[in-house]
């Protein structure tokens, strides 16, 4: 049994509960962070952290915890469920008031609920999947507007997995206006000779942790980087593709809506990319 | 303190807990349901679990109590908390699995999680509020494309109230492309001589259970019904503004982005309803 973290506590997991009058139960009023441990230890924590802060800024709520303290609970957490190779789930919630109000609570009498728990996923950084490439579908990008910050408001994209899975492929691409957004839980890109194309950052999409790693290393790397809207078609046509995210690092995708992708095999680029990021992640972890 | 009821438990409210793992909490994967109560009767009891099942159906959730049971359960909670005037707050989830996934849980292994409790309001059909009339902002609509789904996405509802709150208005009216889609937590009406109007039903707002009862009225008064788009301009132009959700009834808009509608009094037609309308659901409630 694992033990997970509630508001300053260490508990068996069946035992960490929240209030029904929780908002993050009542109105989604939540944010939350994924943060991958490699070799025991924890990738860009410091980027989760300042991403974080913003969410917590955007939503004017309060930051219920320092983050120095947040570094200590990964790490105790990662040390009591003996992870090596998993991810530690952050979330917090406005709190549980006395009563149900869409008015936010006074943070004075409210405090936040602060959640942490680890998953632990032997073989991550070995993936099969990875390997074999992923077939993604293409789906209408019905989610609220502000994707830039990073909320529970999970419903959409968790029935765009199970579109993907009743299509019998392995995620959804989500599209609006024409143009792809990014994955039901990852970013989007596609690869075109020596360039690497992904959708620019705004409100449309989550600003990813990782998206911000590989774009580096692709640039140290002598790669193209254009930051920049594009279609299924273009997508489909391009020599390769993959998807980013802090829990499956660089992933291949070799389908999309039943097509191939450049060979249908996994690229070079999007391969070499998730070699560079592993390796250098397990380096910079803390 | 309340009694409430939790997964067929009657229980103090703050012993009420779910688990960290309830989908509800970590995916805003839930739907729910407000019904008024007025004499110590249900108000359209039967409106609301219509639907409620329809919202579970949409997100293909399993439905984990009947409408007898709810009945039932709704009723014993008005008696054990005395509930004169009020609501019952009813949501559904779909339930906490061993671990956080995006893809939905086996309905076998996990049920549902069925939360109801009682919210009191002394004086709730006799609202002050009736006879001064709202004020409300606009605001760009951002939320997701299901709005037809009661579901507890209602993190952006939040905002808006907070948003309408710091401009010195009570609520506000969410706009997109150019027209009103409806209030943070009601149906939004405008009326122009002897004309109701109001959005026509879609995915884009919710199939409001009072709404449907107020416009039976309003015919029923010999009223003219138009069901179609308008602007924040056209309300502003209007001769009367109002709104009508379970837990206000029906509550007239005096004021939008500042201007004053009509003559910045409640208006008439807004009066009346109201009072059709609370009469008929004391009469037909159950």
């Amino acid at each position: 049994m694992r033990t997970v973290y509630l508001n300053g506590e260490y508990l068996p997991e069946n035992e960490a509960k929240v209030s029904i009058f929780d908002r993050g139960f009542l109105m989604a009023d939540g944010v939350y962070e994924v943060t991958s441990v490699l070799e025991g230890k924890l990738v860009d924590f410091e980027g989760h952290a300042v991403r974080l802060e913003r969410s917590l800024n955007e939503l004017n709520m309060p930051h219920p915890i320092t983050k120095e303290e947040l570094l200590d609970v990964h790490r105790e957490l990662v040390r009591l469920n003996d992870i090596d190779e998993g991810m530690v789930y952050l979330q917090i919630t406005r709190g549980a008031p006395d009563d149900r109000d869409f008015v936010f609570p006074d943070p004075e009498t409210t405090p936040c609920t602060v959640v942490l728990f680890t998953q632990n996923k032997p073989g991550l950084a070995n993936s099969p999947a990875a390997k074999k490439g992923m077939k993604v579908i293409s789906i209408d990008d019905q989610r609220w507007g502000r994707r830039d910050i990073k909320t529970v408001q999970l419903l959409y994209p968790s029935m765009g997995k199970m579109m993907a899975k009743a299509a019998g492929a392995d995620d959804a691409w989500m599209v609006e206006d024409g143009h792809v957004t990014e994955g039901t839980s990852n970013n989007a890109y596609i690869v075109k000779g020596n360039t690497i194309i992904t959708r620019q950052l705004s409100n449309d999409i989550l600003h990813g942790i990782t998206r911000v790693a590989v774009l580096r290393f692709a640039k140290e790397a002598q790669m193209q980087v254009e930051e920049r809207l594009f279609t299924i078609e273009e997508a489909q046509d391009a020599d390769e593709a993959f998807i980013t995210s802090a829990s499956t690092f660089v992933m291949p995708v070799v389908e999309i809506d039943g097509k191939a992708v450049g060979t249908g095999e996994p690229g070079s680029v999007a391969g070499r990319l998730r070699e560079i990021y592993l390796e250098e992640s397990i380096k910079a972890a803390v």
